[in-house]
């Protein structure tokens, strides 16, 4: 409706927000920070501040960052300085020109605003605020904001978030009928049973094409440990290759991206460490459907220290998990287990991966909790898709374990993955010895798993701890309860520090009449 | 219950977490932030990673800071880098030793949870999260988390809230009765009504110990347009000084410590651009409560690119201002006014002191919306607290500032204040013409406030724009719409650029019928 007055001509063009790229070799994780210099003209005439959010360019999609200011002289004016995540996903070289420009409002987000003051969202709404965050548009504060927003959601939105996650990543579809997968609602330190059940499994004949989380707070994830033996980073054609041939595949799901979302909504939430059932059911049922998974066991530990703590939070969840799964058209099985204590002998990577190879090769010091838990849950899944008889579940999978024939198979898929080898245990390592008789009253799930970090599991992956004694266990004074594995002195010592700290971790005592 | 066993000796401190302090003169504002090498073995031995909320203490009270770890060669091993923010509250000099652990688990953030499973938060649920808040133990994730759940507070929970920010910071207390106030709840352009406001009531002899913010997002804040003929920045001792000395001044808010913990919530607010009329009252009021105020204008201005939209909105703000107001012991006065359009002609520090200047002058082409807003708030105050009778208020006022008394008490508290010094326009101008002729049927509050801030305001004072019409102007062909005034072209430039792209900031057309 007004002009320019052409008596006053002023060039007017977008050159002067052109910047020159800079690697800074800082991890900020999924998230995109850049730098400026606060000396730079460029960015003060265009009323760049610290924490402004901006769009860069690079000729191809734009990202947007989070700005600082910065006055020290590792930057010069004109340059722009990058985390590696932005760097990486902009796809740069040094020096390299990129436009940079304010970030306009994400629209996606009035949905999460709306949510606040009562609107229901729909399929439409968390697909788009799902695209949006997986291409790096929610700021923390945004996706936090998401997070508590949508804590509580109804069934139909549990719903529409499920498929919306689903569709964020690839999509696997498989030839066969059915396609069996598995998930424990998790907490309990040394629950390997997957590295059980598909080898069984797919050795029974099933198809079992599973993809494993790495360890995010915990000292290892399925990934991890799988990863000592084999490796798990696998293309989709190469794990098509491997499940074509042995039925089964045991690898890290983060390698054919699948739910991609997950990875940078995970984040925030550990941060806040929100209960939320509709985000964990989603989380969950959206990888599976990615997967192209047709019937799926979902465990679900009780226990006071595991996710899990009440009979009446683990039926609802049940529940819950049933009818949505039911909606988007799986056919789930969920068990409730035992949560109290942790899974076999080892926590940490190699530690657990020992205690794997022993229960295949079926030797006499064994974990028999391992060993009983995977029976079980094999158990299940056979007698719900492999036609076995119920209640004949669990002795079927007891013979394909006792006859060798999954070991065999293990050993195969570990070949087909790209090779067997095996474990080897840390040098350095530390016996914790009761200084009382008594009774093992109380083992915690979450200390004995942070004592297992902080020795340096899964970075290390010979670090974390062996457990000798489970709940009910009788001890001597001066009997060893468990040995932590470190690959560093330094490391040892901060586990030992946090112990001396804790040593609650083990509770012995009288038992309670 | 156990022990280490004493036949193999480990050393275990806590001097392996010490790390020597450098600045990385990085500004993250209000937030702490962290940077140690990747290269650093106590940090890997310690499980630090990117995004660990780590402990850094100085001898004193920690703080807590986010960690990301860095492989460029800033940071050598064995070295923490810290963000402005966090070198200055622990107060460090470069190399000095810091002792780094994890954070522990945030008490009061289970409050935050509990809400967002139904709790009703108590005075002292709020009172130890807004500690902890201004002591900056929330991470802005944990900031956002906590806007989004309290985003609907209940009034008893509102309440709690205003006390509780009015308790994190320093509380005001005068010898005096009444002790007036005035609020504006925003979003218009050269609304600076507070500078003709506390001269005219201070001359009139009623206190007005007014405190003021800084443009947050606005191309100036009242702090920033005082600041342009008098210092702002004023210790309580000389605030006292000057309130006792002439019954009013004007000074920025920060510098007093009042309400600090709303400077922490207010960064993220803004990110999100959530809409909570509970955090709007707690901020407002508890800045009132902790100035020692006893009577408080608020002015509700209504209008479709002001804070309020609508008349039902600001009749629901004001309800609850009012209620809010009696229960926590302030006397509220609140007055809806037209949002429609800027105040005065000028947008930006130096070009509204101008404004104010004109009319405290009593100058020909003084902004007569500016002068008569002004003298209908003081009227209001007169009334309600002045013992000016109903209907006389805007005429006492009017008394005032025409004989000059209020020029006089202006200059007289600035210099109280540290001295007067007179406005200068900005070099760099550039005048907007219309392209039509026509009535000026709109004029976009936010839109326009953009342009100013992008030629420079409020970091350049003379930067920002001055309009030469109003709603309702008839304009020709070629006549001045507004002129954007810059300090330097580059800042020039991007105004007009934005300017090109935005182009119907003012509306210009027919009139409707």
């Amino acid at each position: 409706m007004s002009q320019l007055s052409t008596n006053q001509p002023v060039s007017v063009s977008l050159s002067s927000l052109t910047l020159k790229a800079h690697k800074l070799e800082i991890d900020t994780r999924k998230h995109f920070v850049a730098v400026m210099s606060g000396d730079c003209a460029i960015c003060k005439s265009a009323g760049f501040r610290s924490e402004t959010r901006v769009n860069i360019e690079n000729g191809g999609v734009p990202i947007i960052a989070t700005l600082y200011i910065s006055n020290s002289s590792v930057l010069a004016p004109g340059e722009i300085g990058l985390s590696d995540s932005a760097w990486e996903k902009l796809g740069v070289r040094e020096g390299q020109p990129l436009v940079v420009t304010f970030a306009e409002a994400l629209d996606s987000f009035s949905s999460v605003r709306a949510k606040l003051h009562g609107k229901v969202l729909t399929d439409s709404d968390f697909h788009t605020i799902m695209h949006d965050m997986v291409e790096g548009r929610y700021s923390d504060i945004q996706l936090s904001a998401f997070i508590t927003a949508c804590v509580d959601l109804n069934k139909e939105e549990t719903i529409s978030l499920t498929k919306a996650m689903s569709e964020t990543g690839r999509q696997l579809k498989w030839p066969h009928y059915p396609v069996v997968d598995k998930h424990c609602v998790g907490g309990l330190p040394g629950n390997r049973t997957t590295m059980l059940l598909v080898p069984i499994l797919a050795a029974f004949g099933l198809t079992i094409p599973k993809t494993s989380s790495r360890a995010i707070t915990s000292p290892a994830g399925t990934a991890d440990t799988m990863e000592v033996l084999t490796p798990v980073t696998l293309s989709v054609e190469k794990m098509r290759q491997v499940v074509d041939k042995e039925g089964g595949c045991i690898i890290w799901g983060g390698s054919v991206d699948l739910s991609p979302v997950d990875d940078v909504l995970v984040q925030v939430e550990r941060a806040l460490d929100l209960d939320s059932q509709s985000q964990l059911i989603a989380s969950v049922l959206s990888k599976k459907i990615a997967a192209g998974s047709s019937h799926v066991l979902i465990d679900i530990p009780i226990g006071s220290t595991a996710k899990v703590r009440y009979q009446n939070e683990a039926e609802i969840l049940k529940t819950l998990f049933l009818e949505i799964g039911q909606v988007v058209g799986l056919n789930l099985h969920v068990v409730e287990t035992d949560g109290t204590q942790p899974i076999g002998h080892g926590i940490g990577p190699v530690l657990e991966a020992r205690d794997i190879l022993s229960v295949l090769r079926n030797e006499k010091d064994a974990p028999q909790d391992l060993k009983n838990k995977s029976l079980f849950l094999a158990g299940q899944i056979l007698e719900s898709c492999g036609g076995i008889p119920p209640e004949r579940g669990f002795y079927e999978a007891q013979k394909i374990l006792e006859e060798g024939r999954a070991l065999k198979k293990f050993e195969a898929i570990c070949e087909a993955q790209g090779g067997f080898r095996e474990p080897v245990l840390a040098s350095f390592q530390y016996v914790i010895t009761s200084f009382q008789s008594g009774m093992v009253l109380n083992i915690d799930n979450r200390l004995i798993a942070k004592i297992a970090k902080l020795a340096g599991a899964p970075d290390s992956p010979a670090a974390g701890v062996d457990l000798h004694v489970k709940l009910n266990t009788i001890v001597e004074v001066g009997q060893p309860l468990f040995t932590i594995y470190a690959e560093s002195p330094g490391e040892l010592n901060y586990a030992l520090h946090y112990f001396q700290l804790h040593q609650h971790v083990i509770l012995i005592g009288e038992k309670q009449p």
